[in-house]
């Protein structure tokens, strides 16, 4: 008895997270669960609410709220969080699984994260807080922002980079976004590992008045690429690719760093 | 007449922005600004309430207010505004000067943002908005969470580094993250220029239970240096230097890059 209770670490199943930033519901979280599931364990911990443009924000003023869902099926545990999706990473490590999950995935985002959104993401972040705790991960999303969108193509990507991650063809060290243009999936060449593209969003708020005679302003801002070289992830996902972009979070400008004597 | 009105750029005051996250009410910020007006004519815009941890989040579905104040004397024009920091950097642009302020500084941030804290903290993404924008920009973070911190210390750091920002002696199209010490003033021995140590939080949850016997969980954490080096902006500070990190934000792990071959 005692030798069938043993684990024996090359058949159990991999602990897989899954979070997003457009909360549980999304149909992109549900599509990234069933691309997952071929791998091991799922567990998912997302926001319950849509946490768009969250970056990699936390919630230290307000507590916060974990309830069980029902929503991936029979063998998928998951729960939904009311806070942002770096604490949804931080709640699935120390309340949740009380371990470090084998890998954790985010996604598949409703939209861009290539370039500059990489800093505004909350996929990209709750990928990002599972990497600083040594958990591999990875960030997908897809460049369609719509609820309906067919998620095929992205599924077939995130298939193929959570297999090179798990076999070990990317470092599993690392953190990755992923990125996935909205194209007939006949035209799809292929995973490019890319560098970030340097753009920036050209703001333009809208100005509306309320019932009350009072103004108020909507964000809305349009993507300007500052960077035509040919090895960034807008290059790629122009050009019929998907982007694979390794990330890091140590933000010194090490360059400008030897240039300043004090 | 005409002459008279004509600009002369060499003695037009630049205008500053400046801005925080623990909102416009902070001590902080006023000492902020007692050190800017200086140097020129300071505008702030920050946020109507405290925004600590909130990263590089912006507000997309949700429209923004901004209200005049009257916080910082008759010299000083002042807005709160229902954002993010982020959101307080863009609509200050966009909206409120219609133009880029020459420069943006952000804090006094009440507590460190040394280290893994610029990717959680507020005050450094305000000021990461502005660099985007290519305005220089210095985010200050004083150690010390106490709303009656007494800011001398840190106003004298502040006002070096401007002062080294304004005469180019660092070069103003960075982003620098400057944290002071709580130490006695006297022994203070200078700026430093450093690297961003590598560490994490050791997160710990506190659970409890509401009146209606359902668990909320408060986020706690112990910050954990993994980075023993003599470079970098942990150990600047402990041995009584206020640290200044050069900053970036292409994520690009470039190193990672060159091993990926698909």
């Amino acid at each position: 008895m005692a030798k069938a209770k043993q684990k024996n670490p090359k058949i159990e199943k991999p602990t897989i997270l899954i979070t997003n930033d457009d909360g549980v519901t999304a149909p992109g979280i549900a599509a990234l669960v069933e691309v997952a599931k071929q791998y091991g364990k799922v567990v998912v911990v997302a926001p319950d609410t849509p946490q768009s443009g969250m970056g990699h924000a936390i919630t230290i003023g307000d507590p916060l709220r974990i309830n069980s869902v029902n929503l991936f099926g029979p063998d998928v545990e998951a729960y939904q969080c009311s806070g942002t999706p770096v604490d949804c990473v931080k709640l699935a490590v120390d309340v949740i699984l009380h371990k470090k999950p084998d890998y954790c995935f985010s996604g598949i985002n409703h939209g861009s994260n290539a370039s500059i959104n990489v800093i505004y993401s909350g996929t990209m972040s709750a990928a990002m807080e599972a990497h600083i705790e040594n958990i591999p991960a990875i960030g997908f999303s897809y460049m369609d922002y719509s609820f309906d969108a067919d998620f095929s193509l992205a599924q077939q990507v995130a298939n193929e980079a959570i297999h090179h991650m798990i076999h070990g063809i990317i470092p599993p060290n690392g953190l990755y976004n992923v990125n996935i243009p909205k194209i007939d999936p006949k035209k799809y060449k292929g995973l490019k590992v890319c560098r970030q593209a340097h753009a920036k969003y050209q703001e333009k708020f809208l100005e509306r008045i309320d019932p009350h005679g009072k103004k108020y302003y909507w964000l809305t801002g349009e993507f300007k690429n500052l960077d035509k070289s040919k090895d960034t992830d807008v290059y790629a996902l122009a050009n019929n690719y998907a982007s694979i972009v390794p990330v890091q979070y140590d933000l010194t400008d090490y360059q400008l760093m030897d240039k300043i004597k004090l």
